[in-house]
């Protein structure tokens, strides 16, 4: 999925920039200001200071990162590993799985695995786990909000520095600088528009798709552990926790009805 | 329905080809302009990159070949079949429909009735079958939603690619190219407003209602597998599946009220 | 109500003819371009055809004579029956309704006492005569967002229109025909405008009060039948009933506080 | 209230009229043009009729007074005039209050300790009271959105003047007019965007607030009533009904912790 | 957090006067008009006058205030408080904990202590803080609300000063003043943007942030106090009253899976 991420960027970038140099690559340089990458990156990030908790901006390069080089989630595999959990428990007992804690890798199974052994009731797991389920999404959607917001406040500060410019290049017309006057002026809107639509508002959609990927195989982690605690059939297990992927997904999947 | 999805695309398509050429085919050339094309469309497929998954990406023409070619759902076929079988349970017991699963061609029909023979309790069969609809409407909007983002990402690069042209054309203003040069700089905004307009968000739409089609299929078949389990009356089942079919869709539709 | 839909279109149109006139009569020919009203139509057309199913778009024409020749629904003269037929089924019992069957005009009443005449239970009626309203609010949406459509794409097929005139002016910059250029370009533009803002959007919205009037009827319809059904006094029903239709629509309306 | 209303409208006029002044005041016949105040103002009203029920646009100016000079309601005398009858209720019994009955001016207070001294069941009086909450509430709600609709469409008729204004303007391109030319057509623009942002918009979100204030106090008084009739202790009642007084509002109002 | 706040601020503005002196100091000089502030600012005040109730418009530099001061709220602290308050009510009785109330800041939390030893009931003890937690939230969000529209209508009140000022540049035509002229109608558009985009839309996000973090605190608070007056082990308590708490805000810290 990184990979998505990386390769839309690279091909949005490569295709400006090729549409510019299409008359010689020596129109790039009308196109690099430094002045205007400034006031459209460094305006965004005053706007958000102003929005959010400092924590949240001093986070945001680790929201982008998110972005690109996500973790995979793979539904399957929990789902695999929590079937075999509930063989072992079936088998031989809740307090067997004590000695198969050590192979579980992911800690928010681990944590309901623990909680189920040490014998807490069903409802207080349950609980525990949906809280944790909320507090992370809440995270999420917070980190998905701040880049959102820089998506928002960019082309806005791509607005305000060609107004700027426009009404520098007009305060004392010069038929000779006009045009580089305005061709300046716009680049700040240009800037603020790639930022934007290219950047930062899919960012913000992708940080969305990571974070429903991660809350799904919780909320499979957690009714499995809810599952393996009520003692159900290993198989009926596996039969309910694959209901939440979707079907094209599936293992064996086959073409399906009309979509 | 196909058949409307077509016609309004040869039909916006046409009608803006022939106001180009109303004062003359050689028009035509002023408005064909490759780099144009590339930014608008390549634009807005890194967009939408850059904000899904690649598996939802590299299924966008499928996604587009649905909502052109999409299969047509006949609620009133299905609720004929499940009445039928209705009537074979009623009169033969639950069992007796193991003789006619093979003449149930919709799979979601089938699983279901499978389900019902093989003695599955109603709440665990009426469970499973919800949950499939969930999936397939959950995968559907995944669809909608990323040809609805190429409709707001290419506008988006029909203006990155506008100021571009502006920027290049203002950089050294010179008379003698001007005009051309912002009827050029103008195209990718007008692809992208066509693209956009005309294309891929009513395209969105449609695939909307096609997703609304097959739930509504989906939703009769659910009740219908129901009923049937429950041994209800097949003239019951079918009065009750009908209220799902819009009055002015039912076979002995009469004129309304007001609207 | 249908006076103020078309009163309010003669109006919208007449001040616009008016101020074009204003300098002359000879003014309007610049005004009149028959390509420019065929693309903004004909796009917005081609646009819903893109996305609606095609029946939805043949009965466009259906959905807006409603906008403008709805029918008047009056909350007040069916409570006036429902009370009328509580009384008669209160002093001769429910089956004496059936006598009675031959005054009622709307048909949704009808079918609503003709299922209480006939025995059906309480749940059974109300459940039926609530997926009636269901499915009529569902096809009265359906037109509205029908021609919500339209008010949609029409001026997005305006811009169309006049980013296609900008071009074919700026492509051979021609002093002599710039204004005239600029002028028909603007068109498509203001075609757009006007066909949104005075006709289409507001249309939608009055599909919406007329289906607002229409359902609560209905809902009045629907509690009296029950009512009826339960043997309730028809006084009470009448005192019940009234309680929808808003305060300054009843019969004996004073003046209330501050709004 | 009232004055803030008018003072705002004075405040932005005066500001509009005094930076047209600074210049000298014979700038303001610039700013004067009777047929582009009659296309917005006319081309609103005409939108509206096109949207709204006659009824509804005829009472217009008065949604729009009641924006203006709206009733001042007390929920903190409310409060104490409950109490009092609560005290009596208590001591003499429910039946006294018919006493009482005189001194109540609100009507809506009346009518709810009437049902109570009627014996009506709590039941009762309480939905009957809330059907009315309901009533008043969706009244107003009427009344802002028609108010709200004006502000929405007074700018498109803004644009569609200043379309009209350009293409006559553009139509035989006069240099020694055309400077006056697009004065006057920006004219509509101008007064579009005032007449929706100083006057209509923010009045129907004035409406919105004398809506929240009537219903809470109606909220109270349907409290009260309630509590009346239980027989609860006037102490009690006073406390339960001021917590929906915002503690800043609340007579011993002390500074409060972070906001 | 105030500090993002003030950063956010400076910084913003530091960019924009940079961005304008890049060229000469004396540039700035074009920037200043007193007349284009006084619109703005005076404008969007009017429009606020307009929409809300006068109390609220007087609050405005409050809510600002708040914006930028506002205390930080440590759920650690009061989950410690709270604790121990716990230890104490478990080890000696509820009664004891009347000797620590003078120990106890938080009004809230005093508050609701206070009404557990005082003997109220459970229920009405969370009612009555629910009550407040209610109260608390609506009058926050009233400040957002009217920071929020300031800078709605800022920028509205920035494009009605620049047709202004571009009508009184047309109406005459000066090739020596146009220049200029545009200059100075675009000033109030410039500054409608900076006041929306770096501080009042900001501002009223930052306010939704310090109502979150009170209102977490308040229902942090709640449930404490429930607890305690259930007698809840303080453990137990300490562990519920952590899941509010974002894993990632939590003392013993550990680096979490994907995000």
């Amino acid at each position: 999925m990184d990979i998505a991420t990386i390769v839309g960027m690279a091909l949005g970038s490569g295709l400006i920039v090729t549409s510019i140099c299409l008359g010689g690559f020596e129109k790039l340089r009308y196109f690099g200001d430094l002045p205007s990458v400034l006031i459209v990156i460094g305006g965004a990030i005053a706007s958000v200071l102003v929005a959010y908790p400092l924590r949240a901006v001093l986070q945001s390069i680790k929201y982008g990162m998110i972005a690109i080089f996500h973790k995979e989630y793979s539904a399957q595999a929990t789902i695999e590993q929590i079937v075999s959990l509930a063989e072992t428990a079936r088998r031989e007992g809740l307090l067997a799985l004590e000695n198969r804690m050590e192979e579980i890798n992911d800690p928010f199974l681990a944590s309901g695995v623990r909680m189920a052994v040490d014998g807490m009731s069903p409802e207080v797991v349950e609980a525990i786990m949906n809280t944790e389920i909320d507090a992370v999404n809440a995270r999420h959607n917070y980190g998905r909000s701040v880049i959102a917001n820089y998506g928002k406040y960019a082309p806005a500060f791509g607005m305000i520095g060609t107004l700027v410019g426009l009404v520098l290049m007009l305060a004392k017309l010069d038929p000779a600088t006009i045009g580089s006057g305005m061709a300046v002026a716009l680049l700040t809107t240009l800037y603020g528009a790639i930022a934007s639509n290219l950047f930062l508002l899919p960012m913000a959609d992708k940080l969305g798709f990571v974070n429903d990927f991660e809350l799904q195989v919780m909320e499979i982690t957690l009714k499995g552990v809810v599952a393996i605690q009520a003692g159900e059939n290993p198989r009926v297990i596996r039969q309910k926790l694959m209901t939440y992927i979707p079907p094209s997904d599936r293992p064996s999947e086959e073409e399906e009805g009309g979509a």
